[in-house]
């Protein structure tokens, strides 16, 4: 879907991963620091051409002005098969940990979750293939990139996808504010997947009918009744990376 | 600096904690669900007038589509002294536990750090007078509202602010992805102000020599080297949280 890219951290980061980049357009009315030295010379290395632009035309194609003076042509995104992640999982000798996302709409919660994703060592991420925010340059921009260091599979049917799952063994934890269990008590040494609810409805009801564990996020008050999904799921994944990683 | 606050939730949240509104902008073409049915009937209750208008109306005042049909014209925000934060603490007998953010520049990051800080007990929140994203609409809105939950105050200097609350026995702890010790270990049974830095430069030098405290999120890897703002300020926050709360 993504066809091109856009900042200073997104475009350096697709550079250092050796991905595919046609052409790079670049505005002088930026300032030239070390951030722009490195993709200068890293795309002079990977010959990768560069062409000077003038900001508004950069402004132009991806109609925003945070763009940072920077924009990549690439290839569309290669959305991988379910079985990659398993493969994935298994390569690295690890207990699979794959993240399903229920109709996250917001380009910022997505962008988000998939950083942090990257950042705790998720194998996957699970989208629906309607309903969700698609994997736009917003979504890579806020990823600052980190869309080329993850897989993520695109599913017709998210409930199907979570039974075949199970019946390979995974165990399907889902979020819910009503929930009893904490995310604090889980012990997540099991192959999981961790689902999170759109921003406003949640998890759908048949989804959350087939998990075998309800989470929530317990409150320091009433006041406030749930949090930002990509907080909410950044609090879980991070808890399932410290207790796997750290034992406790 | 709010004259106006947009959102469901945010006029709603604003409405139940008794806010002083002037008049509610609502527009029809929007669903009419259960959350407008209860706005409407407390806007009643609380003889706020409505005003039907058209969603090109109040997309014209807000700047931006995602007004969700309702727009609230409220007085401007009460920011507070550090005073008050520390008395409210007091006031709850529990040990201070304060956010100071250094110049977070993205509204989305302001307001999400707002939310999750009313949902795990911050006392207050400390920001810098100057080049810090404002206390605008869009904060509001990312804040569903949070930011009538919680008591912020302003300083022309940080650094003093953060000397003085030393002086007070506080401790700093700054989030530094160089620092050595990891959130996970630290105790955070002492009154404590917790320092979120700028989404791009981190901490300022001097604030950071100012520190007690230099913590850092381990990650899973090193093909990224930062987390988005509000996410690594939820995950120390609600860290906190639950060493105070559940004593682990």
């Amino acid at each position: 879907m993504t066809k091109y890219i856009y900042g200073r951290n997104a475009v350096l980061n697709s550079l250092k991963n050796g991905k595919i980049i046609h052409r790079i357009l670049l505005s002088k009315s930026y300032q030239q620091d070390n951030k722009i030295n490195d993709l200068i010379a890293l795309a002079r290395e990977s010959r990768v051409p560069i062409v000077y632009a003038d900001k508004r035309e950069i402004e132009k194609i991806c109609s925003t002005d945070s763009h940072q003076g920077v924009l990549a042509y690439v290839p569309p995104y290669q959305f991988v098969e379910i079985e990659d992640i398993l493969d994935f999982a298994e390569e690295k000798k690890e207990q699979p940990f794959i993240l399903m996302l229920d109709e996250i709409e917001d380009p910022y919660n997505f962008g988000s979750l998939i950083r942090s994703s990257v950042a705790a060592g998720v194998h996957g991420i699970i989208i629906p293939a309607k309903k969700q925010a698609e994997l736009s340059p917003t979504v890579v921009k806020v990823s600052t990139g980190a869309v080329d260091n993850i897989l993520i599979a695109k599913t017709s049917n998210l409930v199907n996808c979570a039974q075949k799952l199970k019946d390979k063994g995974l165990w399907i934890i889902g979020t819910h504010q009503m929930a009893k269990e904490s995310y604090l008590n889980l012990d997540y040494k099991i192959p999981l997947v961790l689902i999170i609810g759109n921003e406003g409805k949640g998890m759908s009801r048949l989804l959350t009918e087939n998990c075998d564990y309800l989470i929530k996020i317990p409150m320091a008050t009433d006041l406030i009744d749930s949090l930002n999904a990509s907080v909410a799921g950044a609090l879980v994944i991070f808890k399932i990376m410290e207790k796997r990683k750290f034992g406790k």
